[in-house]
Order: C-alpha cells, then structure tokens, then sequence
C-alpha cells in the first residue's frame, strides 16, 4: 500500500461536494416548478413574475455552484 | 494488500459524485412534472410558457451534470 | 490480507454509482406521475402533451444514465 | 486477519448498489399512485392512459434494475 | 485481529441492501395510499381499479425484494 494518504481525502471529499451540487437541483426545480404551476393557472401574471422567477432560481442554483466549487478547489487548488 | 491509496479516492469519489447526479434528476422531474400538470389543467397556456419550462430543465439539468463532470474529472484527469 | 486497494475502490464507488441511478427514477415517476394525474382529469389534452411527456422524461433518465455509466466505467474501464 | 480486500469492496459495494434498487420504487409508486389518484376520480379515462401507466412504470423501473444489474456484476461477474 | 476480511464486507453489504428493502415500501405506500384516498372519494370505481392497484404494487414491491434477494445472497449464497 503505497500513497498519499492526504490526496485519498481530497479525492472523496470531492466527491461528497459533488453530491450537496445535485442536491441543489431539487431546490432549483422547486422553483421554477412552482413558477409554471402558477403561469399555467394565471398566465397573464407571468411575465410580471419572470423576475422573480430568475432571483429565486440564481439563489438556489449559486448554492449548488458553491458546493461544485469546493469539488473544484479540492481536486486542483488545496 | 497493495494498490495506491490516492486511487482508492479517486473512485471511491467518482461514486460519490454519481450519487450527486442522480439527485439532480429530482429537481429535474419537479420541473417537467409541474409544467405537464398545469399544461393540461390549461393547454392553450402551454406554448407560451415553453422558453420557461427549457430554462427551468437547463438550470437544474446543469448542476447534475455538474456533478457527472466531478466524477469524470476524478476518474480521467486527476 | 491481500488484494489490491484500488480495486476495493472501484467496487465501492460502482456501488455507490448505483444508489444515484436508482434516485433518479425518483425524477422520472414525478414527470410520468404529473402527466397522468393531469390527462385523466383533462383527457382530451394528453395527446398535444406527450411530446413534453418524453422530453421530461428524457432529461431526468439522462442524469440516471450518466450514474449508471459511471458505476460500469468503474466496474470496466479504469 | 486475511481475506482479499478486494472481495471485501464488491460486497459492501453489492449492498450500496441494492439501496439504489429500492430508492427506485419511489419513482415507480409515484407513477402508479397518481394514476390510482386519477382513475378513482375519472374512470372513463382511465382506459386510455393505460399505455402511458406503463410507459412511466417501464422508465422508473429501468433505472432500478440497472442498480440491481450493478448489484449482482459486483457479486459474481467482477 | 483474527477473521476473514471478505466476510466483514458480506455482512456489511447484507446490512446496507437492507436498507434499499425498507426504502422500496416508500413507493409501495404511495400506491397502496393513493388508492385508498380515490376510492374512499369515489367507492363505485374502485373495484374497476383493483387490477391497476396490485400492478403497481407488484411493480414498486419487485424493486423491494431485489434488494431483499441481494442481502440474502451475500449471506448464504457467495
């Protein structure tokens, strides 16, 4: 058995940022999701909400991007 | 026992971020799920809020590819 | 104790693949699940819908697909 | 202590992939329940969304029989 | 430190399929629930759904008893 036992750590730990990544996909199709629920029902509403619509999906989608970004950081920068 | 710890993480991660994939699919579903229950509650609604339905998918899709590209990345090129 | 290390972690990580192909059949029974919860209470809509029907269904299997080729890139490949 | 460690890896990786299997059967009773939900409600219709039940059921189960595939390559083909 | 390595991970595997068993009966209740809420609402069609009612169930409770099946061939069968 021969390795570094440090880059054994960096390997999986990114893998397990990779998951909370995925994970923010259920947020950002809970939004949008319910923002075509709603169109759907009332479209004449939509367009006025279609600001919203990008807020909420870019709060929930940077989350996701964060964890994709500690995945990054561990395989090519620490 | 032989072998190099390092790839032990390598795949062992590249599993990991698998996992982080197929989470994404959830966020996904909610997306086409909520499009197709309000498009048939109010089908002459649907053309208009097809752009948003593509946006919402490309959103969420993104992050699980995301994910599917971490397990690449660690089984490829780290 | 004998065997090589690397290869307890391509099997662990294939398993590990597994589990995310298995949660984005979560992502696909809500697309299917929506769509025929809405054609039943709107029957004469479901056939203008089921071009949507596939799409969805096609991006949420996707992500599953990509964890399952993960686990026999795994398996097979590395 | 002796045994191959690389036995050791596609067992415990047989009994993750197995977890993939039943996390499956969500998606598949998602479809199920909500054509179940939808036929009580309209049962004339019910007879002409047959062929999506099983389409959607055919989708969802794919997935959880791949986990299951991943499962026994593990336990008696790797 | 006595014992074989390959069967720590036999029953570790059986420990962990089990838990793809128990995650199966989420999509067996969602079947079984569904249809006790529409034919509560509406008890004239429910006999009509009977035969829906036990293929979805034998579909979501196949996926259960794969995994049930691998945690039984890791402890008797390999």
């Amino acid at each position: 058995m021969e390795g570094d036992i440090a880059q054994l750590g960096q390997f999986v730990g990114a893998g397990l940022a990779a998951i909370g990544s995925g994970a923010a996909a259920i947020g950002v199709g809970h939004v949008a999701g319910n923002f075509l629920a709603g169109a759907l029902r009332n479209p004449s509403a939509a367009a006025g909400q279609t600001a919203t619509l990008f807020i909420g999906i870019a709060f929930a989608e940077a989350l996701g991007i964060f964890a994709f970004l500690v995945a990054l950081l561990l395989m090519f920068a620490v």
